[in-house]
């Protein structure tokens, strides 16, 4: 049977361990005997779309191995959904013309909801415009909101993050609080679901232990509750640490964020909660107050990776080259949990069908019932996920990271596609 | 020769590795044939005024070693600047009323210049007041600013926190740059002194790399050249990168931080000079911006800390007991840098009359013509200082820290203080 190449691509927000997916594919795809090379979309599918490929077969063993310790898209990612065949069928058309030019057999797509619903599409191209491809879904979020796979690669790294460095700050506070700040405020990611919110609260080891207060983006805000609960850790722990969702809401759905702030000029200022928090206590309480907005560095801090997550990253990059070994399509290599007392997962197979498109939120259990922590249940879930601390290298004080080629393939269409 | 008991204490920001000063102390004042218990001031040198000791012979010797991994102030520190005898001879009075109760005969102070101050005043008690004491004074600030002493330590993890976070965050950003967010701006601290900004710079390896600009508190902030720049860095590499200093100023000697933002309510808001210049970027180059605010996560990130940073804050520690040993008076243990090309370094001795209320800015050298970067000046001095990645011990995913028992010292003195 001849060989076939395979498109590989990042899409969406990318995660501290994505990389290591790239790398799982692209190794496994080396010692397949159906895939030949495997190329990758410069920008996602942008790169499929513009025919700009980078062909990973110039990079070294080495290099490629050491995608498993680079944080970032080391081959570019992009915010890009495919409208439906229907309303854009020239994207498709442009896609197969691709792929064909460059014997393109296998779509490999790295993403979260929105690109499980790309990878759909394209997986249906063999049908809708008799193109042979398999498309396979390999999940990444540091959102941790995918359907069906018992986590998302990428949270375990952030949720480490996150549970340490408000560990550690809360050491700072607390050591300064008798004459200084009292009350400190860690933004999160997360727009929509709570996960990376409620990892904050594995910090917490005994009764007083920060963070004392965590706002999840499902739970509406009340102002007064909120209030009453910082006073209270004022006063019982001399400090309050808080971490708070960037998705935090209002019962009537606005974000405080929103409600936030506006500069010099009275432009309305996007984004920051922990600011719009720390001034709502300071004009209400009083209490100094310091903030904190990792932003980024929270979702690309592979020097704290969780080593369970950049297993299983890497684990879903290879499982995908095997489903595509097996003849499967629209599917998607999830991770599933043991059963046992003790942390096991493995890999499952999730039909796309039922992945995209659908949003994972924190179940209400995982949220005690006064809404500002995390149950013994979300601390079940959440504590295998941060385990093992993956280990990288480090030269001159400072973290060795791929520098890879990225050299493009020779472009075979003529004419540009505009996006 | 009686032995006599020490006081330590803690004062001003802490940082990552201010416990292992204390460790330092801890450890070799044990050792000491003239040292007998050493007593921790609850909250710095509140702690004396109030009489609230902390007795440090009740704590294990696993737990002193644990200080070497446990970010924050384990005793609590203060932001207290004692007055002039002249001024507020009452305070004098009062630390020798609970010296001479608790038999204290050495004063450790662990702090940035402020504190050098406050240590100077308390050396010259056996002058000025008739009460024998040896005042030794341990360096400390992330900011780096102290004199003499080749660098602070605190400062050397805060600065590979500092290059490792924006190396990390550049990756993604890189990785997002063609249809999403173009430019990062990471605040750090350093009100009055660009160190830690200048440590960013570090994270560039290649012409290129991250970041592409840093913005001093030394160089009077210009908007012009500074988005030229900006937009000079989008076009040449499709991203920007910039590390900020909170001190950032106006040539007026207004911070930008105070140019900034006020809340729904109009108040001015305090802090955060990365909105305020990522939204100038957007208001006026339209660039897509995402901004970060490490704020306390910085100083206290003891799983980042350089290792060359632990053993010199260590090392202050023990050198402090070996002066008072040796029976010097108001002097700090500086750090020597070896006169070789391999870095190396030795403890020696600092008259704190040189050390109070002295401001080591950035040498104007350091900072490239142009205002926006570090020289290789700046690099040779920096790079020692970030080396070696300082272990410590994790536990269920999660770093492991001193849990102390705080024991309280039986107070002698009859009714109150107040501050």
């Amino acid at each position: 049977m001849a060989r076939k190449n395979a498109f590989y691509a990042q899409s969406g927000g990318v995660t501290a361990v994505i990389n290591a997916s790239a790398a799982g594919v692209i190794e496994a795809a080396r010692e397949s005997k159906l895939i030949g090379k495997v190329y990758a979309g410069r920008n996602g599918i942008i790169g499929a779309l513009t025919e700009d490929l980078i062909d990973t077969s110039k990079e070294t063993k080495g290099t490629i191995a050491a995608l498993k310790h680079t944080p970032g898209g080391a081959f570019g990612s992009c915010r890009y959904k495919l409208k439906s065949l229907e309303s854009n069928r020239r994207e498709y058309e442009r896609l197969i013309d691709v792929f064909r030019a460059h014997n393109i057999g296998y779509f490999f797509y790295n993403g979260g909801g929105d690109s499980a619903d790309t990878c759909l599409k394209v997986s249906q191209l063999s049908e809708t415009l008799g193109y042979p491809i398999q498309a396979i879904h390999i999940p990444k979020t540091v959102d941790n909101d995918l359907p069906i796979t018992d986590c998302s690669p990428g949270f375990g790294s952030v949720a480490k993050y996150t549970a340490v460095s408000i560990r550690e700050a809360a050491l700072d506070v607390v050591s300064m609080c008798a004459t200084s700040t009292k009350v400190f405020v860690m933004e999160v990611m997360g727009r929509h679901a709570g996960w990376i919110a409620a990892a904050a609260g594995l910090a917490q080891e005994q009764e007083g232990d920060a963070p004392h207060i965590i706002v999840f983006p499902e739970i509406a805000f009340n102002q007064e509750k909120f209030l009453k609960k910082v006073q209270q850790a004022v006063k019982r722990y001399g400090y309050c640490v808080i971490a708070v969702s960037e998705g935090a809401r209002y019962k009537d759905g606005s974000f405080l964020a929103d409600a936030g702030t506006t500069d010099a000029f009275g432009h309305k200022q996007l984004g920051g909660v922990a600011p719009v928090l720390a001034q709502m206590i300071r004009s209400e309480l009083g209490h100094k107050y310091h903030w904190a907005v990792p932003d980024y560095l929270q979702r690309s801090s592979r020097h704290l990776a969780s080593a369970t997550d950049l297993e299983q990253a890497y684990a879903v990059g290879r499982a995908a080259v095997a489903f595509a070994e097996q003849g499967k399509n629209a599917v998607m290599p999830a991770i599933l949990r043991g059963k046992g007392k003790k942390y096991s997962w493995s890999i499952g197979e999730a039909p796309l069908a039922d992945v995209a498109n659908v949003e994972k939120k924190m179940p209400r259990h995982f949220i005690t019932r006064d809404g500002f922590g995390i149950t013994d249940a979300a601390r079940e879930y959440l504590l295998p996920l941060i385990q093992g601390e993956a280990e990288m290298p480090f030269k001159n004080g400072l973290p060795v990271h791929a520098r890879l080629k990225l050299v493009p393939v020779e472009k075979k269409l003529r004419g540009s596609f505009s996006l």
